[in-house]
């Protein structure tokens, strides 16, 4: 049965890979399973048909026969349950690589979107540079464990997982800030991510959406 | 095997059940498993030793046999998974549960917890009235997101999971904002689950270590 996600009908990324319907397609394209993509309006995403899928009104949600789901973290985690290719078989790897998806989405990206929003949305407060810098010194605190943790390997634990797959997209939102380039093996991590083939067709897909509502 | 997790020596919210251990704790009493505690100080937090099994630096953390894990979103789903009680057997309805586990870490909590911060360190920035504000807005539409999909349910979905435990814990740290108080479906399913006896008995035991650090 073909899984039917939803993303956002304007990418406000610009088709940049961030918005989270990223995490599914990757997902689903490292494990080779096809799925089918209804995009959303910002106003149809706080309409009540799509808060009865998705109580807050955001994207991206999942369908599959009568599983509904939201949360890309936990989709992720869904998808590399039922499919081969995301997940150690070893029990304690398995958990471990659990761990690095609440890793990416619990203690890092919580700093991490808080900066794209506050560059976004508090630039011209006269807090904006306090409040930025403050925001700084976290992030590099908790990329700086990440540092010390990967050394010199080329995945968080052992093989690529899902845990690395939510990790990539989350440090991906610091690109152009000197944090990622300021961190070599971090850098060196994205790239190695970005550079694998599934990666690639998930990003082009989702850029796709993007040039075609460009293009209208 | 008895399963060891780390806690503050010291607890910064004077035991009031609001530090991450209680998660664990909660979790492990539900399924009726017995475990060790390890106690730290923020020193001991940021050394090596710590470090070593915590690359951030932060608590809990959970050490079972060769198994070393941390993040209490993995750990709580890890003891959900190895003993019976905190997830539904039905496959879609523990996805389901696994879902508002990660909805409680990744939606809710992330402003929840920057709201907390915000009273403790920027209650004297000339910009405090406006970003609390600005945080509220988040956090009140976020809490409408789950009165309206809690309705007059008892748990989130189904029968208490570890999705509701998750959610709980964050949800406390909204109590005497008035909120919570102003949602009372949200209010009775925060003291439904405080009025569980595992409950009672993971608060008492984190209170126990404020108190005899108190009496010191």
């Amino acid at each position: 049965m073909t899984a039917t996600i939803t993303a956002f009908e304007r990418s406000p990324d610009r088709g940049n890979g961030l918005a989270r319907d990223m995490r599914l397609r990757w997902a689903l394209e490292e494990v080779g399973q096809p799925y089918e993509v209804r995009l959303l309006s910002f106003k149809a995403m706080k309409e009540p048909a799509h808060l009865a899928l998705q109580p807050f009104g955001q994207i991206p949600t999942y369908e599959e026969g009568d599983l509904a789901l939201f949360e890309s973290g936990a989709i992720v985690l869904h998808i590399a349950e039922r499919h081969p290719g995301l997940l150690p078989s070893d029990p304690n790897a398995r958990v471990r690589a659990i761990m690095w998806m609440f890793a990416a989405l619990n203690t890092l990206e919580p700093p991490i979107f808080d900066r794209s929003l506050v560059r976004i949305l508090e630039r011209d407060k006269p807090w904006y540079e306090e409040r930025l810098s403050a925001l700084d010194e976290i992030i590099r605190k908790r990329l700086d464990g990440l540092v010390n943790h990967l050394g010199e390997a080329d995945w968080l634990d052992g093989a690529f997982s899902a845990g690395d797959l939510l990790m990539v997209t989350v440090l991906r939102r610091l690109q152009g800030s000197g944090m990622l380039e300021a961190r070599p093996n971090l850098a060196a991590y994205i790239a190695r991510a970005e550079a694998r083939p599934a990666y690639r067709r998930a990003f082009e897909a989702q850029r796709a959406v993007f040039d075609a509502a460009a293009a209208e």
